[in-house]
């Protein structure tokens, strides 16, 4: 018998995140494979603190024997200051969800890209990658759209209603991945975009309980596109309704929850986490209101 | 199923810690009652802070999301300032070795005294209580002065190399106990006071792996004598050994230990533990060489 047992204190730090399923999500599958595991939130709002204190935590939380943060809004970028090392993926991206506390070092990664493309591999097998379109360029759009060019989307088109932020992710894009077709498409140009597209994602927050809605046109949805939702409160969006119901392949906003929980478990354990398991989980834990 | 599982992240606040068996045990006692539990040392002299850090280091982990904090040399005094409510045990005996964070709020108590106090129930069942020496007043000892007070001995004598120590003990202990004779006796006054006493309770660190030997001449001990020690590194001092081949009824430091830490568990989970359950994993981490 081991007379050290192995265990893991991990932390969120964010705004308004006492509801998150991450922490029940990787607590459930650290039991499973029989290694003590506490997560707690760290609600900036509730402890009165901004964003900004987000590497004082961090430090504080290296003190108290924590062995990783998940980090998110309003903490992702402001993070990176405060690190010793990041990983290429993020610093990349410009955004870190994930720090690792390792012989005292903070060391950050970003597991919503890496969630995201793994839900993709998982969710939707086989997908069409030649041309994607997606809507939204915010945090989540800046993981999905890396993910998809990383996963081989050989030409993105991009659309946000914010033209400037559209315009500087795709500049940001084209720097790294030079070979692909990375375009900022307006409103008008959508129906162009997808008559061309294999796929669709919507990285928009519209769909979400408090913004219900469609981000798009229906009619501009055929059964030959694949669809994929970041939105997944709840797990099935209009979005995701209405892609259904004209026979398309779907990934509900789900499997990027799950993706990003699941790659943080393995970088902080170094252990596999049953992905299908914790995605059971994690429909378990909506189903009761969670 | 509930939705929100119970859960207590526990640390423990002092020097030289890292090797305090409190974090296995209780989380083992956890494992037990099915309630997750992880419990950090948070070693002063790892993190290069000193003990007035106690303070700062409570306020952080209520931030991060702890249950409660043990606390131990050389913090016990002076984390009392720190606190928002403290046991009248607890200011009584002027030190705190476990606090609660409840509501926000920061409440002191001294699991050390009733840990030893019913370690002596526990383990020497019917002990006579008319008289009792015990050697050495330090922070151990005020703690097993006080619960032996508590326990309804009517005449303890202390015996301390510090005269002054013992005095100020004595002086301390008589304003709590007006009806309990309390004495200070010098070595050359042991033979007499141990001719008259039932039991004898060592609290000197004479014993330790690093203190080999007696704290008292073998000769004053008899058959009819209970003998407790509080040191339990190793579990069968000189002592105990001594002790218990004149036939003596005999009560080992590892029963405070575990004590100490199961009162502990009680006041963190609400949750009554089995003590002789801990005290069998107590000697078995032990005898690993923990």
């Amino acid at each position: 018998m081991s007379t050290v047992s192995e265990s893991y204190l991990v932390g969120l730090i964010g705004e308004g995140i006492t509801q998150s399923l991450t922490p029940p999500m990787q607590e459930r599958e650290a039991d499973r494979h029989g290694v003590r595991y506490l997560y707690r939130p760290v609600d900036l709002t509730e402890i009165g603190l901004d964003g900004s204190a987000a590497g004082e935590l961090l430090r504080q939380g290296r003190d108290l024997g924590f062995n990783a943060f998940n980090i998110t809004h309003p903490c992702k970028q402001l993070v990176m200051g405060q690190l010793d090392d990041i990983s290429d993926d993020a610093r990349r991206l410009g955004a870190v969800n994930t720090v690792l506390i390792q012989g005292g070092s903070f060391i950050g990664h970003n597991t919503d890209f890496s969630g995201f493309g793994t839900a993709l591999g998982e969710g939707l097998p086989g997908a069409g990658l030649g041309s994607v379109v997606q809507l939204g360029t915010g945090g989540a759009g800046a993981a999905v759209a890396y993910a998809l060019l990383k996963a081989g989307v050989q030409h993105l088109s991009l659309m946000d209603l914010d033209a400037d932020r559209v315009a500087a992710r795709v500049d940001t894009l084209k720097g790294f991945f030079p070979d692909q077709v990375i375009t900022a498409v307006g409103q008008a140009e959508l129906p162009q975009a997808l008559a061309a597209a294999e796929g669709l994602v919507n990285a928009t927050p519209v769909g979400m309980h408090m913004h219900p809605g469609l981000p798009l046109d229906a009619g501009l949805l055929e059964q030959r596109h694949w669809v994929a939702d970041v939105v997944y409160r709840p797990v099935e969006t209009e979005l995701i309704r209405t892609a259904t119901a004209k026979g398309c392949r779907v990934l509900d906003g789900g499997y990027m929850a799950v993706g990003q929980a699941a790659d943080a478990f393995a970088l902080i354990t170094g252990r596999s986490p049953d992905a299908g398991r914790m995605r059971a989980h994690f429909l378990e834990l909506i189903a009761q209101g969670r």
